[in-house]
């Protein structure tokens, strides 16, 4: 697994808990999810819950972004390894391009 | 909560089944993106892992609205009382504009 | 061309007066949109303005579906015609699918 | 209107042309569908052609940002100016979340 290259202060520190709180309520959300689906639940009502979900993922993928932007994307621009700037920019659009299909 | 009014013939069951097996693998796939973020994974891992877990979510949206139309939404439709049709047509409405913004 | 099955009554015909209205103001956005790039305007400029018409583009498509669910949705699923019926709750769930990937 | 601050050299302007014939060719598939609409074509056959405008609208805004990351946004992050940096690593930001919702 790549770790996380940035400095990793406070403020990262901060931001890595939020996200990580996030995922657990949403694990708790997708638990609760699966016990309706076993009790044979209204399909839309099951399905307005999946999207709730969705959008709460998206939230948390925006979160990690924003961290990501002002930490690893800011070393990589200064830095003075071309290659690995253009790998980090190109990691920024392929996000993008997913988010626009998901 | 209100439960499935469709009739629950074999058919049924073993698509409730499916959708449940996948609920599942991605209450897994969430576990393990909540371990990366303990574990300081690089972010735009994180955020893939993210986005193929909508993908995986919006796979069983499909799974459980192609069950729902061909039940619920047939009874509703074929039957006689007005408003619970348009109830069930609203829904699909519904679903497919908050489908087009998560 | 398949052209439209469903009645054509006259509210009918103001639901697709209303797409087309719609459409028309789209059109005259994504013109400016054109002339925006011609005069090298900043890129998030053109791309927020990209994601005004995918969400006008949108709520169009969310009026067309709602004019659908209630003519030629209603006339299948009550006709006799299985294989008719079946192609129609097809057709939803492909667009369904289309909507949460565009 | 801003304008494009970027340096505006061979490449850029290359990306630019390619943008622009998108929009243009866009545009005639736009005309295309309100015909269609015109012509009350089957409601599912237009909701298919506004969802390939949508696709190909995204195409181009991933251009656009493409450009924009390796020239604007290079450019602000090495400078000196941190609003500026930070006024453009919000703009990726708010484009990724509205991306997610359109």
């Amino acid at each position: 697994m790549r770790t996380h290259p940035h400095g990793g202060g406070q403020e990262n520190i901060m931001d890595n808990e939020n996200s990580l709180l996030r995922l657990k309520t949403i694990e708790g959300h997708l638990k609760g999810i699966i016990r309706m689906v076993g009790e044979d639940a209204y399909c839309i009502d099951v399905i307005r819950q999946i999207q709730a979900v969705e959008a709460a993922l998206k939230k948390v993928s925006g979160l990690i972004l924003d961290n990501h932007l002002n930490s690893c994307v800011v070393t990589a621009v200064k830095g003075e390894d071309k290659e690995e700037r253009q790998r980090v920019l190109n990691e920024i659009l392929e996000i993008f391009e997913t988010a626009s299909e998901v």
